[in-house]
C-alpha cells in the first residue's frame, strides 16, 4: 500500500505526517521543536546580545527534527520505507540559509559559528528594514516591473534585503556563502543531492519571475555595485514549479532517516501555500483563507493579472499551470488574543473560570447571541497594520459606535466583524480585478475553533464557507505534492488535480451565509469601506500622526 | 455669631450645611436620603409598574428631609436659632410639581396619589421626549427666538416638554393643578409663604427670558390649543434674579424647622449653578467645571449672545447683574466607570487588590508615567452622545489608534484625553464667541481624587485649574445666596461679590499647564477637531447608521 510523507517546517518545530495515497488518511504524525528554537535573544555558544527584531534558525536543527519524526512515524503506522513512495517538504519563507558550495550551513562551521550572520535568517527576522526600504524606493523610482507583482512594495522579510543586508553587515560571510538558500529548498537539497529553487518560494519572496527571472543586474547594481552579480553569485539553482520532482532520495540521506534510497521527493512549497492542495483546491473560484494569528488568502487563476493591494502573484507558484495569488491580514487571530488578555473584565473572566470554558468561548456564546448590528460597534481591523489591500504597515485599529451600554460580548463580536470586513475587501478586491471567488476554503486554529467567527466570515462575505479536513493541512499538502513528485507508475499521481481530489478535501459541514444577515453586514460594509478610505488612503491621515507621536519622534 | 444655611437637594438625598459668614467654614453638615426615593420602578401605594425612563419624586420628602437634617446641624454646630442669618436653597431641575393653590402637592391627596402624574417628575425623567421633539420641530419651523439661548435645541427634560406631557397623558390632573413649580422654588414657597420663581430654573428650563418672558401664546396655541395659557394658569409667581431675597421664613415652617421665624430665605438656584459661588466666582473669566458622572460648563459673561453648543444663557441666572452661560459633556466620570467596569482586564483587577488601590488608582499611577501622546491612542468622548457644541445625543464614542501593543492604561488615559479635549472645545467655541476663560475651577468627585484627569485637563486646556475648596460646593453656594438674602444689616452681606469672596473660595493647589505638553495635545486637538466635524457635522453620518442598525430600525 502507498503512503506518502509530507515534512512540514514551521517557525517553532517540524512535522511528519504519513499518508494513505489512496484517500488521504492521515496513518502517522510526529512533531519535534527545533533544539535551537528561535533564536532571537542570544547567540548559543557565545551569548552575545542580538538586535531587537532578529531572528536566527541553525539550519542543522532541520536535520536533527527530521532524525527523528521521521523514523517515528514508520514505525508507529507500521509502514516499510519501501511503501514510502513519494515525500513532500513545506516550509516557512523567506527563511534564508547562507551555506558552502557543498551545502553545509556557515553556522555548522565552528570557526564561523560565533557569527550571528552565519546563521540562518528566520521568515520573521526583520534585521533588513533599511535595506527593503532602499529596494522599495529605488525599485519604485525606476519603476521596476517586479514591482507590480507585489502590490507595489516588497518586504524586509524576504530574500533580496536579507541578502543584501548580509552583504551590508557581513560581507566576509557573504563572500564565503557559494549559495544563499531558502530553507525549503536547503532541506529538498539536503534530501536529493539537487539544488533546485521552488518557484513558490523564489515567486513569492525572491522577486523571481517565470517571464523576467530575478530583478535585472542593472537594478542591483544600482542599489549596491557589489550585489550586481547576486543571482550568478548566489542564487543559481533551476526554478522549477511547485508540483514537480525534485530528485530523489540520496543513499545518505535515505540511510539517516530511515527510508529508501530513490524515493522521489517534490520541489517544495511555503507553509501556508501547501494548504490549498490539501484543503482540496486544485483550480479557481475557491479560496483557502488560512485563520491563524493573522491571516492569508491564497487563491489560483487563469490569468496574470498585476493590481492594488497583492502580496503577491505567481506563476506555478502554488499548483502547476496557474497564477497564484496571495493576499493577507496581519492580524486576525492577534486582535482577538490581544482583546481577551487586555480587554476583557474580571467578571467575566471568574463566570468562565467557574463555568469551565475559556473565555473565547464565553465571548462567543454572548456573542453569538447577537444580530448583526446589534453591537453598534465598527472596526477597522488594522491593530498590526494592513497587508491588503492598502499595504500599510502604519495603520492602526480603529473602533467606533461605543456606548455606556457596549459590553465586552459586544467588542469581541465588532472585532470578528472587523477582520471579516477586511476579508470581504480582499475578495471584492480580487473580483474587481478579475478574481472570482465563489466559495471559501478556510483553515488553520480560528477556523476549526471559532464557529461563530466562521459563521460571521459567511454572512459577512456572502460565500459559503468549509473548513479543510486536516487539522495538519500543510504537512498534508506536502505529503500530496510528494505523491505527484512520484507519478503513478511509482505509486503516486501523475494527475495533481486527482491527487487533490483523492487526498485533500473539506469536513462536512458548511457555513452558508444567511441572506439576511448577508445583507445587513453589507450595509455596513459600505459604511466600512469610507472610514478604510477615508482613514487609509491619505485624506485623514490621523493614524500616522498618532504613530508619529507615539513612536516620540515630532 | 453668624451662620448661613445651605440646603441642598440632590438626586437621592437632601443635604444641610451650616456655614460661618464671615469666613466660609462649614462648621456642621447633615444629609438625608428621601424617604421614596427615586420613584422609577413603582409607584408606591399601588405597585402598579411605571413606564421605562420614568422618574418620579414625592414632595412631601423633601420636608420630611428638612425636618431631620436642619435641626441635626444646629444641634451638632450648637447654633442658636437666632444665629442663622439666612437661607439658601439649591435643587436639581427641571424638578417639576403640580400643586393645589394652597401649595400641597397633589400627591398628597389620598385620592390622587394612586395616579403616577400626579407626583413630582425628577429632573432625569424622560417621559415627555414625544412633546420635546414637537416642540423643537415647531419652534425651528416657526423661527422662535427662545430657541436661541439654548443652542437651538430644548429638552425633553425641561418645564415645557413636561406640562405639555402632562395636559396630553393626564388632563384632569393638569386642570387640576393651580401651579406647576420647580421643586426648588416649592421648597422656598414652603419656607416663606411666597411663591416666587428663581430666574436660574425659569431660564434654564423653562425658556424663560428677562427680556422676552416665557414662550409666546401664539407658539403654544400653534403647539396645542388647550397649552396656550400655560403662563397665565400655571406659572404664576415673579421671577427673581438669583442672589434676591425671596421671603422670610413663616412661623409654621421655622417651628417645623427650629429655627427663628423672620429669617431671610433666598430665591432658589440649580444644584450644579451654585458651585459658581461656593468656587469664588463672582465674574466673567473663571469657568466653572463640574466634574462628576458628567461634565458642566458654567461660566459668566458681561453680554447676552447666542452662539452655537451652548446648554443655556440666562440674565441673572447664575449671579446677579451677569449673563450666565452653560455648556455640557453628557458623560465623563461615566466614561471611566464604564471602562474600569467593562474594560479592565482581571490580572490589573488583582494587582489594584493585592496592592489595596482601586482600579482607577492603579490605572492613574500606570498612565500617568506616560508622555502625552504615546498612548498612540485618540478618543472622542462620545459614550452618552454630545451635548455641547453639537448638541446631539445620537453620536457613540470613538476610539482609534489601536495596536497590539495597547494597554489598559493606554485606553484609560486616551479616555481621560478624549474628555478633556471635549472640554477644550467648549472653551474655545465660548473664546470665538467672545467668552473666555482665563481660569478653570474644578469642582465634583473626579476633580477632588483624579489628580492625572486635572492635570490633563490643564494641560490640554493650557489653563491653570484650581479645585474648589469645599467639597460640598452646592451647598455652600446655597448658603453664600442666603447670607446674602440676608444683607450687611441682618449679619449677611449686601453685595454678592463680597460674599463670594468671603466665603466661597479653591484649595491652595493649582494644576499648571505644561507648555511642552500642551503643545502636543494642541496638535492632537487638532487631529481631534478633524474627526469631530468630519463624524458629528454630518459628513459622514456613521455614527447614525449604527445607531439605527443597533436599535434594530432600517
Amino acid at each position: 500500500m502507498p503512503y506518502a510523507l509530507g515534512l512540514d517546517f514551521g517557525t517553532e518545530s517540524a512535522r511528519a505526517l504519513l499518508v494513505d495515497v489512496r484517500d488521504g488518511r492521515e496513518v502517522a504524525t510526529a512533531v519535534h521543536p527545533f533544539p535551537y528554537g528561535v533564536v532571537d535573544e542570544r547567540l548559543p555558544g557565545t551569548g552575545a546580545a542580538l538586535p531587537p527584531d532578529w531572528a536566527l534558525q541553525d539550519a542543522d536543527d532541520y536535520w536533527a527534527c527530521m532524525e527523528t519524526i521521521v523514523p517515528t512515524v514508520l514505525q508507529e503506522a507500521r509502514v516499510a520505507p519501501e511503501d514510502v513512495v513519494g515525500i513532500g517538504v513545506d516550509f516557512t519563507a523567506c527563511t534564508l540559509i547562507p551555506v558552502r558550495a557543498d551545502g553545509s550551513p556557515l553556522s555548522r562551521d565552528p570557526a564561523l559559528r560565533r557569527l550571528p550572520h552565519a546563521w540562518g535568517k528566520l521568515w520573521k527576522h526583520h534585521g533588513a528594514q533599511l535595506e527593503a526600504d532602499e529596494i522599495n524606493a529605488l525599485a519604485s523610482e525606476r519603476g521596476e516591473g517586479f514591482l507590480l507583482h507585489y502590490g507595489g512594495k516588497t518586504s524586509s522579510e524576504w530574500l533580496l534585503a536579507k541578502a543584501w543586508n548580509l552583504l551590508r553587515e557581513a560581507p566576509d560571510l557573504y563572500r564565503e556563502a557559494a549559495h544563499l538558500v531558502e530553507a525549503g529548498d536547503w532541506v529538498v537539497w539536503q534530501l536529493t543531492g539537487n539544488l533546485v529553487r521552488s518557484a513558490c518560494q523564489a515567486g513569492y519572496k525572491g522577486m523571481w519571475s517565470r517571464e523576467d527571472g530575478y530583478p535585472t543586474r542593472e537594478f542591483l547594481a544600482a542599489l549596491d555595485p557589489a550585489l550586481a552579480d547576486l543571482e550568478a553569485e548566489k542564487l543559481s539553482g533551476e526554478v522549477l514549479p511547485v508540483g514537480a520532482r525534485a530528485g530523489e532520495l540520496t543513499e545518505a540521506s535515505a540511510a539517516r532517516l530511515g527510508l529508501r534510497a530513490g524515493t522521489p521527493v517534490a520541489v517544495s512549497i511555503i507553509d501556508a501555500h501547501a494548504g490549498v492542495p490539501a484543503a482540496g483546491v486544485s483550480g479557481p473560484g475557491k479560496m483557502l483563507l488560512i485563520l491563524g494569528t493573522s491571516g492569508c488568502h491564497l487563491i489560483l487563476g487563469e490569468e496574470n493579472k498585476s493590481f492594488e493591494g497583492i502580496a503577491g502573484v505567481v506563476q506555478d507558484g502554488i499548483l502547476p499551470g496557474y497564477f497564484g495569488y496571495e493576499a493577507g491580514q496581519p492580524a486576525t487571530g492577534d486582535i482577538l488574543a490581544w482583546y481577551t488578555r487586555h480587554g476583557v473584565p474580571a467578571p467575566l473572566q471568574e463566570e468562565a473560570g467557574r463555568r469551565g470554558v475559556s473565555v473565547h468561548q464565553l465571548l462567543a456564546q454572548r456573542a453569538g447571541k447577537l444580530r448583526p448590528g446589534e453591537t453598534g460597534l465598527l472596526a477597522l481591523d488594522w491593530w498590526n497594520g494592513n497587508r491588503s489591500v492598502l499595504m500599510d504597515a502604519e495603520l492602526s485599529g480603529v473602533l467606533i459606535g461605543l456606548t455606556l451600554d457596549t459590553r465586552a460580548e459586544d467588542i469581541y463580536r465588532a472585532l470578528i466583524e472587523g477582520t471579516a470586513f477586511g476579508t470581504r475587501m480582499i475578495l471584492e478586491n480580487f473580483a474587481r480585478n478579475g478574481v472570482e471567488t465563489e466559495e471559501i476554503i478556510a483553515a488553520g486554529g480560528l477556523a476549526e475553533r471559532n464557529e461563530l467567527l466562521m459563521q460571521i466570515y459567511a454572512d459577512v462575505t456572502g460565500r459559503p464557507i468549509r473548513v479543510a479536513r486536516s487539522s495538519q493541512a500543510c504537512a498534508l499538502g506536502a505529503a500530496i505534492l510528494g505523491a505527484v513528485a512520484a507519478g503513478a507508475s511509482q505509486g503516486g499521481y501523475d494527475d495533481l488535480e486527482l491527487a487533490v481530489a483523492r487526498m485533500g478535501g473539506v469536513k462536512e459541514r458548511v457555513y452558508q451565509p444567511d441572506p439576511a444577515a448577508h445583507a445587513t453586514y453589507t450595509r455596513l460594509f459600505t459604511e466600512w469601506v469610507r472610514l478604510h478610505d477615508y482613514l487609509g488612503r491619505g485624506e485623514n491621515n490621523v493614524l500616522k500622526t498618532l504613530r508619529t507621536l507615539r513612536l516620540g519622534s515630532t
